[in-house]
């Protein structure tokens, strides 16, 4: 059996109403795509996008901070409970393929990170400007729509 | 939309042939049930609960210390990569509405504590004869068969 | 510069007096065997052993769920605040080159097994009365008293 | 009993030699304020100020990522063996009363980040050049020097 391919989406728990529509349509599209969504199951963004994926038809994982599957937003499919507080976020974006920032506060900011130390492939849509102080590469895929940021993370995986 | 319910599955690495047998027709009972399995997703018990579950054409999730999706084992739908190494134990019963025990060594008695620990239901099958110095029910149900097993976890989410 | 030995102590988070006094006797033996205590930071047992090395001039390091030092209790004289809730029972056995369990509750449990499956030496005072169904040797030592028990882990220190 | 304060240090496992001339210099400092240094226990950064601290006389605690304590480095006056990988990240920056970020790679990158989520003072040295979308004040002191950035830290403490 091949697994489908996971796409984490990561953003804050809050945002306004611009922030999640684009987080909805991103979690359809990783739906419409047949690719798994992974989020931190919370609200906010992450909530945004399981139901883009979930109404799409689709899988949304969400990966939780507490103990208790029933803390997971109410269209994620399946609940991850770890139990390990923040450092779920690890668990968010290990489990990608690719990562997608959908904006983000410092908890995005954290994944991002984290999903680069991992070398996973990242894409943000409205997310962290960053730069390191060498100004080289991050190797962060800046998208400019929902469309643009899922069809990136989809090449990314083509050629891992 | 409501989740189906999520029964982990935990055991060893490693097993002998009964045992990965009892193992496999657990899954294979979780998933006729239209439950989602849960297991740590390595080998051994977690790997035939996974077969079970997937060849019936069910959902099986492995949770798994690293942080490359790709070290789940083949029968795995969807990986969770905790990158938390030993620490996912806590997320594999963390995800479960209820646990079910299949043999065992320290790592798996470390779960079925860690599962009384958050309140969840455990179920036993020739795993840990456990008792405490009080002598006082531990609330941990032996069952004889993998068929059995399966009808207490399932029992114990109606109740909850 | 050579670190000077950690011993963990694990125990549950209440006890009766009988259990506190003998915590805080291996708490304060372990201070004059100039090892370091390391427990889990919070109430009763890991309290006691924490007064314990600390009132005898010794260090008592406390592994807390939160990401707040001040949960610590105030007999600690350092506190990691890991914030990955009961996944800090692997970093409190994996910090102990030897580890000793106090009575016990279901947290001690996972510690007990978390620990024996990194391999680290086991003494049991008062603690859960293990067995395994083949009978098998499952390495650890169980002793009557504090004196014994803090005895017990440093010759296991020795002989690794 | 009160606790002396804690200063976590984060930067990279490598650095030119300019860079762990500072770390070193930040740990100094931080020992002859009797204050705890607090690191992620491997090398470069890590260890240039734990030998910063321990030669002066002070306590560096490394938090490392495996379960055992000899893989901290050897300026590590007490190793704390979390075994949950790079979530060692968030029991660093959550130990320590303040956090002082010295160069920085993407871990660096995601402990400032895990830091500022939990609402810990943050001081950065010649790290990484933050802004977010908004241009909104991030709340991390850049300081020039060694001695600033241990300054800030300590100032921080005292308005908490």
């Amino acid at each position: 059996m091949s697994r489908a391919p996971q796409i984490s989406v990561v953003g804050a728990g809050e945002g306004d109403g611009e922030l999640l529509e684009a987080a909805e349509e991103v979690g359809r599209r990783i739906a419409e795509a047949d690719a798994v969504l992974v989020t931190g199951g919370l609200s906010g963004v992450m909530e945004a996008a399981s139901r883009g994926a979930s109404e799409a038809g689709g899988i949304a994982i969400g990966v939780i901070p507490t103990s208790d599957p029933a803390d997971a937003n109410e269209h994620v499919t399946h609940a991850i409970a770890t139990g390990v507080g923040q450092a779920r976020n690890l668990a968010v974006v290990g489990s990608g393929d690719a990562v997608i920032a959908v904006g983000g506060e410092w908890g995005t900011l954290s994944e991002i990170a984290l999903a680069r130390k991992l070398g996973k492939p990242v894409v943000a849509l409205r997310s962290w400007p960053l730069r390191n102080r060498a100004g080289t590469d991050l190797g962060i895929v800046e998208a400019e729509t929902p469309e643009r940021a899922v069809l990136a993370a989809l090449a990314s995986l083509r050629t891992r």
